[in-house]
């Protein structure tokens, strides 16, 4: 096992109506901004709920946050912070309100140009506003960890930051606000947990029992639970094991102390700058291919989540491996998420611009082992064509 | 899954040469205290990097802390306290000295009996001193919650309270200290931390998937590390897999949403009380005992830990049960910890005075259905002679 710091101190308030609890994880006074998305929330009374949580409370509000949050939206919200003087910000729904919102609290204190904190993945920050969330969407696990993703519309640039100072003070995850997600949010948010759990699960081990163990336990019960939410999506016992999976999945528990990838992530984040195509989807594109093209290096852990998690006990060891990567791309193409670029009417050509791109960022040398050059993400991409 | 709030801001800090960050922990200009037990921790070397990890802090000291810290040696560190205007505490050694340290930390701001503190079980705790911990036995779990048992010499009294003002800021888990520790203290933190485990999972499903298998990744860790950490006490690999169970088999993650029993360990407290034995040692008399005696209530769960724990797979569902209890006494005697009273020259004799004093602190009815009545505690402590 490697060392490790992990600190969680996100107040988690899991289950149906805690958002009762909602005023007295504000502090008194507040002048409260609520940020959020596309106004599903104001058609599904989940808006409401937060408003009567808080009456009495000083709010403003602020919608509009996209998926992939774009900095050119963040900072109009930035301005609203300052003009009215807001000390609290409320995020209400999934990851991209969340990263946004992480994104406005660095950003008000900011006195050169906020795109810094990109640029400086977040080690600049050195104050925020205290924010919290009323979670809509289990997938990203921003709920309960430092980091955001970020893209910039203009230059179609799509960067992550972390921060101590950006890390949420309460979470309130309701399974029951999750019911009436379109099925494809509700798979997105299944196949992203997933591939989170994958990033720090799939390298090689350290014989880190229980981070392994835990980070199997997520993978079985997300393919358990994800086809019954799309099957059953007011079944509240697999909303809730979806929900806690999906924080599990990114809080800093099962990445502590084992080596991480990322690389997925990396090759998918270029695909969405480029394409707009969903992050899930991405990642659902990317990892079969990644997984073929490093079963060498990942074979060990290969062969463990073949046994643990597919139960393939049966065939050689690289047909096991096969039969894994098989059964993760059955997964994802169960949960109604395809897998290969052509599904997306996508045919490869832009493969050198999403190489020229990694590139620019200087992501030349991706994965645990660091050994994803350039050439190797253009085999990744067009295996996965 | 129940609802539930999960609240663990302990800031970890797991490995070896972790101490190296002590004094950054602390804040700066701190009266330390420092706080151990019977003193290994100056013949072993870990009290010397403390202090050279903190050189120009400010330091008293408070050794002779006890196994089952009582409240007469705990009121002497709090006189003290006040004496030297100590404003930091930090623990250094087991379960014990923590669980003291949280004591002293939240008695100092006392102003009646501080004896109160566990008979309200730390609801009226309103402040208390910060405290950190370095650890140096993996067992208890009480470096990163906010529980403690005291017992009380006098009136031979075991007694638990919680408060969120005795959570402690950090700790500092470096498996290569635990290399010297004696077999028993060994065995007796496995088992400690196995029965946790077992107390927060083996009640009656409420379909928490993750929380399932979170438990039963701990259970397989601990029953392939426990024996291992004997015969190779320098094995780092393992002793860091025991160390990392036994803090995340009671930080309340496990334990979220879910019901939870704990008799075994009311039981085991007045064993202690009343006999002196360890407490991991009276869990171990009395878990299995108390598993037969359940069976009917625990049918669910003891099939699912038959097979996922211990891949009993074959037989009627009562033969599988009762493999899976003969299991659990084996691994505890593997581990050199007898399971019945009579290995500890105990006959029995004492159990009516045992009930009596569950009866006078009111634990008439324990259990996750509260249908442990003194009746079924007689026959548990009868069947475990």
């Amino acid at each position: 096992m490697n060392n490790f710091m992990l600190h969680t101190p996100t107040r988690i308030l899991f289950g149906a109506g805690q958002i009762a609890h909602l005023a007295s994880e504000i502090p008194s006074g507040s002048k409260v901004l609520i940020t959020f998305g596309g106004g599903s929330v104001k058609k599904n009374g989940v808006m409401d709920l937060v408003y009567t949580a808080l009456k009495g409370v000083d709010i403003s509000e602020f919608g509009g946050i996209e998926p992939n949050p774009t900095y050119e939206t963040l900072m109009k919200a930035v301005a609203l912070v300052k003009a009215e003087k807001i000390d609290f910000l409320l995020a209400v729904g999934g990851g991209s309100v969340l990263d946004g919102t992480k994104f406005i609290a660095a950003a008000v204190f900011c006195n050169d140009d906020p795109w810094n904190i990109l640029q400086t993945h977040g080690t600049t920050i050195k104050r925020a506003l205290p924010m919290g969330s009323v979670l809509t969407l289990p997938a990203t696990g921003s709920e309960s960890n430092n980091g955001a993703v970020i893209t910039r519309h203009a230059t179609r640039d799509k960067q992550a930051f972390h921060s101590p100072h950006c890390q949420p003070v309460f979470a309130i995850l309701d399974p029951v606000y999750t019911y009436t997600l379109p099925a494809r949010q509700t798979a997105n948010g299944v196949v992203d947990a997933f591939v989170h759990t994958i990033e720090q699960y799939l390298t090689y081990p350290v014989d880190a029992k229980v981070q392994d163990r835990f980070a199997e336990g997520l993978l079985q019960t997300l393919i358990e639970e994800g086809p019954k939410a799309l099957k059953e999506p007011e079944n509240y016992a697999v909303r809730a094991n979806v929900m806690w999976s999906a924080t599990l999945a990114l809080n800093g528990l099962i990445g502590a102390g084992v080596p991480q990838d990322w690389a997925t992530h990396m090759l998918g984040h270029e695909l969405t700058a480029m394409h707009g195509l969903d992050h899930a989807r991405t990642l659902a594109i990317v990892l079969p291919s990644l997984m073929n093209n490093k079963r060498e290096q990942k074979h060990e852990k290969l062969l463990q989540y073949a046994f643990r998690v597919w139960n393939i006990a049966s065939g050689d060891e690289d047909a096991r491996i096969t039969q894994a990567i098989a059964a993760t791309r059955r997964f994802f193409e169960d949960m109604g998420v395809p897998t290969r670029m052509r599904d997306y009417q996508l045919d490869g050509s832009s493969i050198p611009a999403l190489l020229a791109k990694l590139e620019e960022k200087g992501l030349t040398h991706l994965g645990e082992h660091q050994d994803i050059t350039l050439e190797v993400s253009r085999k990744i991409y067009e295996d996965a064509r």
